[in-house]
């Protein structure tokens, strides 16, 4: 069993093309011996975002605080704390920040 | 992509043996589509716990708000707000509110 405080988790900065002012950590992973998948926190600072793309794997997203929306190919949705989301396979989007607080969301993905 | 608000998601007591004043809502399940992983959220009122078992899969802990205890077969952890957890596949386990307000956790399984 491994349980660990947030505090002793290092906030590394997301520096890949169409992201801005985000920040990742990395709470439960493989390298702790996940079988199955990965649970991260972002961080997107006011008027930050991230990436607007895809992939073949989801997102299953909880919103821990801050507001802002996540966009689609279909339009956007807004995100407030408490909410949730699954993002499905090959399923187009990006996070923005539309709030004047940090947009901090959990994101976990398969491993 | 589905979107949905805390709010709307109905809270179902967990009427298991060994559980008490515990709550359950589920938010990204395998009725989503969600193809790998089941997020649910759990309530558990002070002087309440889940039963402590074992089962043959895992679970990844996030925890949102209240204080507790994860047991397991060699002592307990504490947990509080912005806590993470691993717990492997049998291992054995069992959360505790040891405060007195709701002690509020993420836990995702494998589908």
């Amino acid at each position: 069993m491994i349980v660990r405080d947030l505090t002793e988790i290092e906030a590394l900065s997301v520096d890949v093309a169409g992201a801005k002012g985000v920040t990742k950590r990395v709470l439960i992973s493989e390298v702790d011996g996940a079988p199955n998948f990965i649970m991260r926190q972002f961080s997107i600072r006011p008027g930050g975002n991230t990436p607007y793309h895809t992939h073949d794997w989801e997102h299953v997203i909880y919103v821990l605080s801050g507001a802002g929306q996540v966009k689609h190919s279909e339009g956007v949705h807004n995100l407030k704390a408490g909410g949730s989301a699954l993002v499905l396979p090959n399923e187009e989007h990006g996070f923005v920040n539309t709030g004047d607080k940090p947009l901090v969301f959990l994101c976990s993905i398969p491993k």
